[in-house]
């Protein structure tokens, strides 16, 4: 078995959903040659995550933003940590929901996603500005 | 370390929470004879997803169920993915919200659950079907 | 690649949200001579989590036992699963949206954790007990 990592800045983007399977595919060169293995994606930020959901219409992540501004709501009165503005507590929230990191089987030579699943960067905060990304894949 | 890797096509269910441990455990005769390990069960959908919980009384998977459906409502008029169904954005959020893996680690060539873990396909559609899993292990 | 394993058991907290950053990190002497690697910190129970947020500010930590109380309500007249206790069902519940376990990337001999990244044990009965944990590392 092999192990291999990588650093990736992803560029800003706005709050909301965004697809970004192109964008780790295209660090994955190394698993070509693999018939099993794992990928982790791993996002080293408390206000923006990742996850994986559907990867075709572009609806589901415009329903995503809706739903989680519904479920994590801003200006909560009982809020404590308030002073990095108002969409600090609800983004710390939403990142533990969706989790920091998505891991993806490796099959021959590829990740094997299923036919429907996209990455999705989860943006949380209005001007979250680049984020790190750590990319690790082990198999043979 | 070894890998192993194994597609597993699990029979439609009905919505709901339903404990699969048994059928997992089923497929893991190679890692009897590992020291140390871990497995990954991925689920290949974007509206069904697994989770780790209580696996003794069938209420809490029934719990479950009546939570999920009031947390993350049907017929939300500012949901725009709608054709497919009102279950159907709903079992988007609802996959998300648990996962589409659950990592479980193996000890003595066993899943190394707690005396109350057992594992659950969460199916959130109304008709699901099947739904295809892709189970990996490493160790040694 | 080598694995290494170890269980832990955490003295027990009170409800809530706590940092055990430290804790762990001063379980994984085996890593420091590794390039690159993954750990898994796995909870053995079903109504604790893990997850990582916010290291730094404790008001964060108190706003997610706010929060998760508000969206996770006890006694919901709903729940069949209720003679544990009004907060035996909705710690079900939480343990589920957490999650079971925690996976961190290793680079250059430790926890690749962003700057403001902490691990949070999730204790979400009122008199949990100790927690057992297993804490499984891969890498090279």
């Amino acid at each position: 078995m092999e192990i291999v990592q990588q650093q990736v800045t992803l560029r800003a983007r706005p709050r909301g959903f965004h697809l970004i399977t192109t964008e780790i595919e295209d660090c994955l060169s190394a698993i070509a040659e693999w018939n099993a293995g794992i990928c982790q994606i791993f996002i080293q930020h408390t206000s923006a995550s990742l996850t994986l959901n559907e990867n075709a219409d572009p609806t589901v992540r415009m329903d995503f933003e809706t739903y989680f501004n519904k479920a994590v709501p801003e200006n909560d009165p009982d809020y404590r940590h308030d002073y990095e503005g108002a969409d600090d507590m609800p983004a710390h929230i939403k990142s533990s929901l969706m989790g920091a990191s998505v891991i993806i089987p490796i099959r021959n030579g590829r990740l094997a996603l299923g036919t429907w699943q996209g990455i999705y960067l989860c943006e949380h905060r209005n001007r979250g500005g680049n984020r790190r990304l750590l990319i690790t894949a082990w198999g043979s």
